[in-house]
């Protein structure tokens, strides 16, 4: 696998970090903005003629259609344009997984751009993040390669938006099968629960 | 529920999507042009500059800290804060659903900002969209009160970023529980197979 990606330093890391992050993450707060916004039709009109200049310019040399995982540091590939953990992606709020063995958790808030019914987080938003997080564990920081198989999610309570955690662990392994269990909370405690069961790609299997 | 939304008129409806509809495609271009953009320092500067100038106008006036679920029309409630199908939500692709009885379906596109795997949609969106779509069958266009239970989603193989078509219907009811099946698939058939148990909340059931 760490053939397909191109190899960067740590400082070059740190170099793209440091030049894509603060784009990436006044497009985030733009998005909330966005979503809340209550100004005039005046406003409204030369902010969209702003954002659409802005648009123009980036687009003056892109990545061809999507951002993939072009690059690895320290082994580790980096996935920017990630939906979920993506540096580079907007969309991703995005989380930062920590690991130790085979658990992983991660600390982050979702606010207005991840909402479903009033003031909670979509459900679906919570199956998003626990499919990533249960792969993570499962992949151990997606060095291995493994697909989800399938996952299940046991909604408990409402989740609210705001600061929530989310954790996972293997469980057991069973052949080419990873089974993995992991929980979204808030303060009070656990809101949903998954598990997961991951699959070793044939290609893989064949190179054990 | 009605009482908890405005009621507005299709007219005013109208207005109101005119007004943030093109507003919000804006941001969402952005957010592709971001991930994708390969230009040098300083434009990636001038752009975050210009960005942050356009979130600074559209905070002059905004909601509260979510958007929640402010109008209806036609006696069904508008969720335009809502991650898979607000119109107001630049991270929602967004969906637009179609209700026959209890059957639902939507075709979309999928670009950058759902990447998991290089060129795949992440799983978790997959799961996203799948809770989003048996959610809108199980509820009648969300119109009854339900909350997810239980969701389980089976991936056959990737998802390739691109066209896709999600459907749902309900299988069967029993008593507070709704039974829900749904699929996404891409030209060559479906990929992921998704089930889902919706329960009706305790509040609506003391109101039968």
């Amino acid at each position: 696998m760490d053939n397909a990606y191109e190899t960067i330093s740590a400082e070059e890391h740190d170099r793209l970090a440091e030049l894509y992050g603060p784009l990436t993450d006044a497009v985030r707060d733009l998005i909330d903005a966005t979503i809340r916004t209550q100004v005039g039709a005046d406003t409204i009109e030369d902010a969209r003629i702003a954002i659409e200049a802005v648009t123009e310019k980036l687009r003056a040399s892109q990545l061809g259609p999507t951002a993939g995982v072009r690059y690895a540091v320290e082994g580790r590939p980096l996935a920017w344009g990630n939906a979920v953990i993506g540096m580079r992606n907007p969309i991703a709020p995005p989380l930062t997984i920590h690991h130790d063995g085979g658990r992983c958790w991660s600390e982050f808030n979702l606010g207005a751009a991840y909402e479903g019914p009033p003031g909670l987080v979509h459900g679906g938003v919570c199956a998003l993040v626990l499919d990533h997080i249960l792969g993570e564990a499962a992949s151990e920081g997606l060095t291995k390669p493994l697909f989800t198989g399938t996952i299940s999610v046991k909604y408990l309570r409402g989740t609210p938006l705001g600061d929530l955690r989310a954790e996972a662990a293997i469980e057991r392994t069973e052949d080419v099968k990873t089974f993995v269990r992991g929980t979204i909370s808030d303060a009070s405690g656990v809101t949903v629960e998954a598990e997961g069961i991951f699959v070793m790609p044939a290609w893989a299997r064949e190179a054990r």
